[in-house]
């Protein structure tokens, strides 16, 4: 296989990072490409007394077919850059932003089987005229997708927590809950275990958005009136191809480690789901953006302005992010998706 | 000193756990004096084979000067009850809560040093006509006292949370934080610290409420009007006394274990604060009612009805509630306060 690395904002820690890693896949039979601004690697390489064997090629066709030595090879994905390590500018957020256009066009056209990007700055990308809240929002109008999703996966302790709402004031969740469609967040993340992550029958966990998940009622009305139709709703639908249970009083939920029952766990809002995931995963959890028809993982962290040429960042996310993208690019060609068949068989 | 232990809902695990911990406490130099239906402790200690050693009591005058042998003395707090393992009854709840009562005036006439009470059940107390949540206000009551406040205390991870909201549903969160005295529940907090736990200069971290703890006001802005400025105050002029930080990214700040560097945190919400209490302590963390003039713990669990009668419930938490209820009793007879000071020559 094919997998794509791109080198994020060049004045954060994503080349850094992304060299670093390279070493851990030495031994692997795939490919691992970085697109980025050439000359950017090529600096940090040296600056930072990495060693690494640079070798620019032009396009993909241009791989050895065999794999040999230790060299990375580099697309030059453009982006006239002078990397200022720290520095928001807004030549480093095209650059950043070029190198993830290719990666997703190269993906699409099947050329690279899954993508993992290095973190990018928002305000650097808007500085250079990109509308967009960051890789998610930007790979989904690539793909023409409207409903990805982001999961956040472990798999060492294998918990994953997909989010009913991400970056909402906390005033705004339970309103934002009621709105949007939990059913069809449940059924993509089904899906998602399925063919991403090749569970057969995967068990997903449902949490409540009121303490103590409301207790029958008293503390809120999400539970009863929201939660616990549309899991009812789709235990029947679904009850031959995933199992889906809550909704669950969060605290007593991770406390207990009843989460070790199920694939996944929905949270309805940000901490609730990331308190928990940060706490069993720091180092070793990495986004996937689930809903799109390329694979892409990221690691856990942003652009660490503040540590960037310092050579002090860790590779850990960014190298367990390339090894979940292994392994769901490697799931998806195995393909099995019983969900999408049952959808499909309904319209 | 002379620790109290209210015997909760005789229908729940209540009695079967006092039981169990007793045998943990032989060997300390303190009395430890079960309050409650003395037919209803009878009846479980020979239902369960437990063979402890009751001996019923008329007062705290008539225990002997030494402690000697495994003795569990019983002062009978009345309430004519007839067990039933597992049952919801108005004569449980009402047995349940004169315990408390008696035991509130053993401490706040100076004839007990702390209470410790097994759980009892809300439905059963308000079918025995007494209009109250549960413990906490109920004592509240007897002591005449308004502002109290829960502190979820881990000895062993050194882990204390309190909670700016609990039983709120998550809609009216925000509206709540922005409703209460922050700084107030601050300086109870760093007070409870210094004179409970006997932390000469307490460290308090504050959490954001927002994801990301508003990113700089970028979702949500109850940090920049609310806890920034709230904590600065006090940074100000409680300099000498105690340190307060934050409002701190709620994932991270479990994630990184910055809890560790602080003596106690305060959460905006129930869930915020519990699902990383819980998945630090959740056999050993216990409750501490702040605020009052009687020392009071509690185990961080219910009446358990499902498994009365069982013999399988766990007295774990009754035991560390217990530790607890002796080091808070010990640490007040020490008295440091230099905080009430402080608020004292202010007024």
């Amino acid at each position: 296989m094919k997998i794509l690395w791109t080198c994020g904002d060049p004045n954060g820690i994503g080349i850094e990072i992304l060299l670093k890693a390279a070493s851990n896949f030495e031994k692997s039979p795939h490919h691992f490409i970085a697109l980025g601004a050439f000359e950017a690697i090529d600096f940090y390489n040296r600056r930072l007394n990495l060693h690494r064997n640079l070798v620019r090629i032009e396009g993909l066709s241009a791989l050895p077919q065999t794999k040999t030595g230790a060299a990375i090879f580099v697309i030059d994905a453009g982006g006239d850059v002078s990397p200022q390590a720290g520095m928001l500018r807004a030549d480093a957020g095209r650059a950043a932003m070029q190198a993830v256009e290719l990666a997703a066009n190269l993906c699409l056209t099947k050329q690279a089987d899954a993508v993992v990007t290095a973190p990018l700055n928002k305000e650097a990308i808007n500085l250079a005229g990109y509308n967009f809240q960051g890789h998610t929002d930007f790979l989904a109008h690539l793909c023409g997708v409207k409903t990805e999703m982001m999961i956040l996966a472990d798999e060492f302790s294998l918990l994953r927590v997909a989010l009913a709402t991400v970056h909402t004031p906390l005033e705004k969740v339970a309103e934002k809950v009621r709105g949007v469609n939990l059913s069809q967040m449940i059924e993509r993340l089904a899906e998602s275990l399925q063919q991403d992550f090749g569970i057969a029958e995967p068990r997903i966990a449902v949490l409540g958005l009121n303490p103590h998940a409301s207790d029958g009622g008293v503390i809120g009305h999400e539970e009863n009136e929201i939660l616990t139709p549309a899991i009812a709703r789709l235990q029947e639908k679904f009850s031959d191809a995933f199992s889906v249970a809550g909704p669950f009083a969060a605290d007593g939920f991770f406390g207990m480690k009843t989460y070790k029952n199920y694939d996944a766990v929905l949270a309805m809002y940000h901490d609730q789901g990331l308190i928990a995931f940060k706490m069993l995963a720091f180092e070793t959890g990495v986004n996937f953006t689930a809903g799109l028809p390329i694979v892409r993982t990221s690691p856990d962290h942003g652009t660490a302005f503040d540590i960037a040429g310092k050579g002090t960042a860790s590779e850990t996310s960014f190298v367990e992010a390339t090894r979940l993208a292994v392994k769901i690019a490697s799931a998806r060609m195995n393909g099995i998706n019983r969900i999408g068949k049952i959808q499909a068989e309904e319209t």
